[in-house]
């Protein structure tokens, strides 16, 4: 078997004059075999195999604290772990992540081993195909906090939503307490809302219901959860644990996409000394753990990620990664029908624009803000300007008017 | 039903002159009901029961960069949440983590909703029965690497560990490829050795085997752990999810203790203005969750934590918590006899001094290391300094030789 390596590269910051080789190396020995120089001949022959080594260590600036900045690039033998993301991030970021200032920025997954994971079961053809919608950016609608409502009402919000013209809705990913809308209720609600929805307008709307409850009973819930007529369910993939992402995505009585939800996220990429970039939180990891949908914080929103941040982050979940299919980028948070020049321009057709606030806060409601955002987004996939879509969609003018046009497209 | 609320406590940065009550209602509403002065009388009414509300709002300074900081405290209603901390994270600090600098920094459970975690199973008494051993801080030793080594040579090393007088022995949380000592085995093994050393020591040694491997099958494989004589059992928390330990510790057929192991946390506590605070993570959910043993940087070692965070860490792990049982502390990492005396003056008895160098890097080998450790536990308990408990010790006399006596007792 030819030897196949995970390359990782950290951010690290320590004092001036850290000799940053020994320091990589110290990392690469360290969380692999433990030590080398102190094994006898004939062991050290047996655990070659085994030994990480150093590809790249580069000074690269100074932080305003007077710290040396260094980029550490470290080769670990796949061969130590199993092919699942808590053998992968224990291994390379588990007690590492606590010694200093130190920040995982990147992973590179050679190929053999990416194979192992599942990756997306449907991604963005298989999506496409169940919605029979191609050549555009899709639209995601998420229910405004529903907490405490009924399976009738949501049903009914759900419908309003549907009727906008939206390929999808979420649910918030807050909800949890399913009192007074059960699971299996819920789904078969809101797919014969779907259902009436699309004798209106001829378009059908999937449901990303919120897959909740304790990890022991989750698989058997998402398999009831199909049977019940679901069409895509949401899942707190970083509370859960990327494992049970993977494990979803792996079983194939799941036969439907799985969307990724950010929550806890923030906790971990937004430090510059500290943490996991969040193109390897949002992006690589939910890829190959086998997120169909990957939600992020967009460039443009209330709750804002840096765009060429964004870009890196769309790229790991849709760009070619072997043979995993590729995953919807979900840029998400505070937008409206303005922004979508924006999203068009760094996403082109292949994502989803994703809508709150922007859909509901419509001043004519729900319906009404889905179909100004149809309106803008056939707008750039036509290469009109939202303004020019606008004498069309009194929806649309309404939304600019409110929310403003800010690319002046 | 009396209305029973979790506090959430956030420190927050922003611009100078920011409305912090208004940003902590803001909060309080939107992760709740998401709106309330839109709701109509009658829903408002029916919803009041959902609704957060803010405990305290106070500005305390500025930061460098010249931006306010302030502490929000936050009551969110606990019927809002299943019992689970997938549940409680994602909405106390879910899409949250990502609105800015803001950093979770203290949650209090309520006595009601934390009596529905199962918190640990044994705790600091069941442990101290099973090993009958009272009245002085614990001994733990960690394996060193030992990827790619064979059961038998693992139990060799555990027989030197245990014939050291450690009380317990945990393997690396980096060990996941089980091919060359099967998980199963190498409990047998290590049992056979342990049993091997008692009779030489008189002392039994408690194995705590890394519980790794799919999450849809880790149950299962916990269950015949116990079947094949496990003692004890580690978790990588964070990378498999605090619900998984929850399951765990509330199944009755995994009838042993469980060492949580705090491996990525350092991608979360360390930053000023992000993420979660080490006495949260590493204390206050596992405790509630079912650790019975909480790991976590020492303040002394190589891989140190501030002292006034690792003590809130100790009481959020063995202080009075409800009915739930009290956990040990396992201040770790970087430690050697030497460091016993600060240990022992932070903590006392209810503590489990840990060490993995401080043991194996012992000139005379792993058994001296435990012999120097126990002869250190020995000398603080009894009011002695280590100087004195040396000259019976020549062990104890090597290592402090060795690595030091900074305390000078
Ligand atoms: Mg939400
Ligand atoms: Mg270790």
């Amino acid at each position: 078997m030819t030897q196949e390596f995970v390359h990782v590269t950290y951010l690290a910051h320590g004092k001036p004059g850290t000799d940053w080789q020994k320091k990589a190396n110290g990392i690469a020995v360290g969380l692999t075999v433990g030590s080398w120089t102190d094994l006898p001949e004939a062991r050290q022959a047996a655990m070659q195999k085994h030994l990480g080594h150093v590809v790249a260590a580069e000074e690269i600036g100074t932080d305003r604290d007077g710290l040396a900045q260094a980029r550490l690039t470290v080769a670990y033998p796949t061969i130590n772990f199993t092919p699942d993301i808590p053998a992968l991030l224990t291994s390379v970021f588990g007690k590492l992540s606590m010694d200093g200032q130190i920040r995982l920025v990147d992973i590179d997954l050679p190929t053999e081993f990416a194979s192992r994971f599942p990756g997306p079961k449907y991604g963005i053809d298989g999506i496409r195909n169940a919605l029979n919608a191609y050549d555009r950016p899709l639209l995601m609608s998420i229910f405004k906090s529903v907490i405490g409502y009924d399976t009738a009402t949501i049903a009914e919000h759900f419908y309003q939503q549907a009727l906008g013209g939206v390929d999808l809705v979420k649910d918030d990913e807050i909800f949890f307490d399913e009192t007074y809308a059960p699971f299996e209720k819920r789904i078969e609600a809101c797919r014969l809302a779907a259902e009436r929805a699309q004798q209106e307008t001829g378009k059908f709307t999937l449901y990303a219901a919120n897959l909740t409850g304790p990890v022991t009973e989750i698989f058997d819930k998402a398999r009831r959860a199909v049977d019940a007529g679901a069409n895509a369910l949401l899942l707190n993939v970083l509370t859960y644990g990327y494992d049970v992402l993977h494990r979803l995505a792996a079983d194939p009585q799941i036969t439907v996409p799985i969307m990724a939800h950010p929550a806890l996220a923030g906790a971990m990429y937004p430090s510059a000394q500290y943490g996991v970039a969040a193109p390897v939180l949002l992006g690589k990891l939910m890829r190959i753990a086998g997120a169909d949908f990957g939600l992020y914080p967009s460039a443009y929103g209330s709750v804002a990620l840096e765009r060429a941040e964004t870009l890196k982050i769309a790229e790991a979940l849709r760009g070619e990664q072997g043979t995993l299919h590729r995953a919807f980028p979900v840029p998400s948070a505070g937008i409206h029908p303005g922004l979508v020049p924006f999203l068009y321009e760094d996403l082109g057709n292949d994502q989803i624009i994703n809508a709150g606030g922007g859909i509901h806060g419509h001043p004519q409601g729900s319906a009404a803000g889905g179909r100004a955002f149809v309106a803008a987004i056939d707008a750039v996939v036509n290469g009109k300007t939202l303004t020019e879509a606008a004498s069309n969609s009194p929806e649309l003018k309404t939304s600019l008017d409110l929310w403003g046009n800010p690319s002046g497209k």
